[in-house]
């Protein structure tokens, strides 16, 4: 199948500055720019600001074809309506898709972020080749998207894959919509470093700091042979076992790919990963289903929203 | 949109028997007619049963332009296999599909049974009109089925919507996949009758018997009054909340149907069902989200399979 590939922007709201990136299939061309927003404290600056990065950068690359914005937080996809983008204050249903579209004359789509990444993964990553796909992104909180039957699947109010939202406990600690036992709530980056300092204060007394317990320093801790760090990610599999092997029993899913923070521990999550699963599913489950690492680090928002805007707009 | 309504016959494995029904639209043409299974120990004679009742419909009803075989236990739907198929010993990877079109000339769909009422649900019962529905039957065990962007999803083995398997609790009891929680283990009609008895002794040392711990007889006892049968309900709708919510959260549905033996409780599992999913679910979700009981009852099987045979061998 040969495939003539298109170019588009990607634009990636992050918590401290929104990216944009020229994307031509998988490949960024050129440099990843960035807009800080810590100064643009109103949506219309940053908007004009977006508008002046698209201007901009459209003279540089005429051959753009289409705009993917991925915002964190609710969207309507088809309004292209964003609502409560968290990190920008006073920012409530803002149609920024037609905004946008209007004010550089380029044809723009808008998707939740968590679903870019996966959709990046699927179109040219780690899910390539696969029907049924389902994304986990690990990192503040935990996100995730949904391919089903080769489409991006949403749901009714476009917000589907709220895998941190699940429960892994009916009886356990309150998640963010009263929801007992929410994953994001035990295994957010946050969330293990609280685990790994009770682990270590109840191993030996032993206080860890703060930035001793962040996923990277306990990956690198673990790897170093420290017995109570790897046990950590154990705890941090069991959890993520427990919702993943539900999804399998719901989704009966071709793989599951795994990226975000978590992309620092690698196998000190993958292999107690694993046998958790291979505990927990059927041998006709759990021998068919692959779990595998993300393809792409921080410039999987921007190549997925991009892929997906040339691919809506090529079928609308 | 106007449809001529095509006439199938819909043939539904059960427990003891199979049953077979001429299906046109919703509606069941005449009588539902059985074979019963006790007295045939093997494949071969349940075939020639099922070939035979095939044939003598047929000719009853020349009218009839496909066969829906909806079988409970694992199938692969491509390619119209059976697989441990648990009321009939020694059936292992029967191709029944490809049999049964063969010997009776009459194409022929096979699908798992939870599948087949999810279909007759969202095709002419309580999912009607909705893309995304998530079917939950409660009964020996718990089982399910999921229409997603208006099409029955399979997955990957054709083995999605095993509800009864997701976990409500990642230190519960052992599932029958060694899956910790299964909510099956808490819900399932004998579960229901334990949980029943052990709540009755609880409270004043009453032992129930098994005939007065049915589904049936606690949702009567409830009704009467009985405030214990009341707080089983309850217990019975915090577990299917979890499950629910969870589902929720990861699809994003229009609607959820609950159907099986839960239909003898009524208002008192919906009633706290719906409180519970207002409190572990956020504003937006619960208020767009429907939560209805199934309008088909033992026909949904027969209903479901003559459906989606029409449908699958018009789309072929």
């Amino acid at each position: 199948m040969s495939e003539e590939l298109k170019t588009a922007l990607g634009v990636d709201f992050g918590g401290t500055s929104v990216k944009a990136a020229v994307i031509r299939g998988e490949e960024v061309i050129g440099e990843m720019e960035r807009i800080h927003t810590q100064e643009l404290t109103n949506p219309d600056d940053l908007i004009d600001a977006i508008v002046d990065k698209i201007g901009d950068i459209k003279k540089r690359h005429p051959e753009i074809e289409a705009v993917g914005v991925g915002v964190p937080g609710a969207i309507d996809f088809k309004k292209g309506m964003t609502y409560n983008l968290t990190n920008v204050p006073g920012w409530k249903s803002v149609p920024l898709r037609d905004i946008l579209s209007e004010r550089t004359g380029i044809p723009t789509m808008l998707e939740n972020d968590a679903n870019c990444m996966a959709f990046a993964e699927w179109k040219y990553g780690a899910g390539q080749g696969f029907d049924n796909v389902v994304c986990v992104t690990l990192g503040t909180g935990v996100g995730g998207g949904l391919i089903l039957n080769g489409k991006m699947y949403r749901g009714n109010q476009s917000a589907a894959g709220e895998i941190g939202q699940m429960s892994v406990d009916l009886h356990g600690v309150d998640g963010p919509y009263g929801n007992n036992g929410a994953l994001e709530r035990y295994i957010g980056n946050r969330q293990i470093g609280e685990l790994a300092r009770q682990m270590y204060f109840d191993h030996d007394g032993t206080k860890l700091s703060e930035a001793d317990a962040t996923p990277e320093a306990l990956s690198a801790r673990a790897s170093q042979g420290d017995e109570i760090a790897r046990k950590v990610w154990v705890r941090v599999a069991e959890y993520l076992g427990d919702v993943l092997s539900s999804i399998v029993y719901l989704l009966n899913p071709d793989a599951i790919v795994i990226g975000g923070g978590v992309a620092y521990a690698g196998k000190l999550i993958f292999e107690p990963l694993s046998k958790n699963l291979a505990s927990s599913l059927s041998t006709e489950f759990f021998e068919a289903l692959k779990v595998v690492p993300a393809k792409f680090g921080n410039t999987a928002g921007v190549i997925g929203c991009s892929a997906m805007a040339l691919e809506e707009l090529s079928t609308n």
